[in-house]
């Protein structure tokens, strides 16, 4: 039997957890809770139940590690303390501001039941956390640049689709490439917050709307856009559907850095994704530290953890002899 | 007082531990440790004793960590386990095939005296293993590359100076761009040790030597020059020491992967190194992981590690509160 993976909430994440719990030979999926009517979700795998949250508390021991799939603004800051309470619990939280309160709830929660809570798992928060941690330490004389996209901005999008005229929108985040390059020569540039991003929108108008004020309301929009080199581009419905569909993003994280007596020596390191499907990563990232949890939990460990925590060899199903033969 | 260092060997790799703990506020450097006669021995930090390795006993409740700086082919064999005896020891053992029964040897003695030892610090292994096994785990089914370089090879700049009639060489490992270019576009190429790396040889002939045939030599020595592109290039040793006296090196990590139910979403995780100096660069990882040796010592932990084992947090001297608001 493998480990026992439960998903809460079957949304891209949800869909996403379900696809890399198959990739993964040492799981099975256990099952699905939802919100909805349990009756009314039709899930992508067979045989697998779909239970309604009300009824989590019956699965206490018969799921090893609960995945939580909720959104980061009002689902989590919940739910993650709340099922702490039951399960070994995983989550994506991803407002960066709120971790330290987050953190702490679910600390709570989770020494008191004597679980194990990983939070703020995905690439960033995530990965590039461990970019950015490993290579401080590393090179402590040295700046930090990270770069996002191509990809869509959730935000952004929603932030569009909030003007008046505004049908629907996508908005793509664009590293600006000179920009990269230059972080990567080693000169330790100071780049503006327009110099590093661009930003693209797809807009799709209402009937009658007012294309020039429209653009240039987005384009003026205070923290959105206005710091930003912003290009709107108005299109069908149709053409959004088509070819904005997509849910591939990515990103960098660069740490540029000197050694030496007197600091004459430079150095590059350099993290990059380039992703598909944003969720479908996040979930396969989510999956690497359900084992970890499931290993710390088998440990007795029990309270609150983040990617910065947990040794590399507890995400991987291979034994540490086995690593230190073939991937060390 | 920070953290209390000893360097063991006073090499390349030794002088690179020396400015690495001048750059870490937290560190300090204890006392050198030398097979020559320290009087004659000539270091960079005023004021810290140079001692005959004879002595390092009298050490043993003097020095926090002991980083050992000697070569990987007969110095760490023996002194890792050794000095395990007496102190937490951190190397940089970078034969791949032996680190299983390195791993043995010092997890023994480190076990029997109650001390940490981590071995096989640095990028690859370090760095590197560590990219390997977190990309693994993310992605199980993919396709992993790695790609040395631009970069001198000290195995086959030695290999060419056996050559008859050579007098001193440099050889370079390069990337092949177009299949670093293959990889990234997530085709999953089969690549052939010819297409990913070509060889540069820079060469500086004994009075008389036949070129030719020392380039013919070169290009035909079985494993290290003859399944490659080979270039050879003869220059003065003026030229040689002029041009071509620098550590510099680096190298990429990627791992291809796919996922969906079809497979059908392709996922690119990259992680590259452009580096001034290779040995500054190697000890201040080094360096990093002495701050970890010297937490899991404090813990009442024994026995060998590798950097799979280690927490990413344990690397930094900041607290995992400040790393949570601040890095993650």
């Amino acid at each position: 039997m493998g480990i026992r993976i439960g998903i809460l909430g079957y949304g891209n994440l949800g869909r996403g957890v379900e696809c890399a719990v198959a990739a993964n030979e040492d799981m099975e999926l256990a099952a699905v809770f939802t919100r909805r009517e349990p009756s009314r979700l039709k899930i992508a795998s067979a045989g697998v139940p779909v239970v309604n949250v009300k009824d989590a508390e019956a699965w206490k021991d018969k799921i090893d590690v609960m995945v939580l799939c909720g959104g980061s603004a009002t689902d989590l800051p919940v739910q993650t303390p709340q099922y702490a309470k039951l399960f070994h619990v995983i989550d994506s939280f991803d407002t960066h501001a709120r971790i330290p309160e987050h953190y702490a709830a679910v600390d709570k929660a989770a020494k008191e039941s004597g679980h194990i809570g990983i939070i703020s798992v995905g690439w960033d928060p995530g990965l590039f956390s461990l970019a950015r941690v490993y290579s401080n330490a590393i090179l402590p004389e040295g700046k930090d640049y990270t770069f996002w996209g191509k990809g869509v901005s959730q935000g952004h999008s929603d932030a569009i689709r909030r003007i008046k005229g505004v049908k629907n929108a996508k908005q793509y985040t664009v590293p600006v490439e000179s920009a990269l390059e230059a972080v990567r020569s080693g000169s330790n540039p100071e780049l503006s917050t327009r110099q590093k991003h661009t930003r693209e929108c797809f807009v799709v108008l209402e009937e009658g709307a007012d294309a020039a004020q429209v653009e240039q309301e987005i384009k003026t929009m205070p923290n959105y856009f206005a710091d930003y080199d912003t290009t709107v581009h108005f299109i069908t419905e149709e053409e959004l559907l088509k070819n904005h569909g997509g849910l591939a993003h990515g990103g960098f994280v660069i740490r540029s850095g000197k050694t030496g007596h007197e600091k004459e020596h430079s150095h590059i390191i350099e993290f990059n994704l380039k992703l598909d499907s944003n969720p479908e990563f996040t979930t396969s990232v989510l999956i690497a530290y359900a084992r970890a949890a499931y290993r710390l939990a088998k440990e007795g460990q029990t309270g609150c953890r983040t990617v910065l925590d947990i040794p590399p060899a507890y995400l991987s199903p291979r034994s540490g002899e086995d690593l230190r033969k073939h991937l060390l």
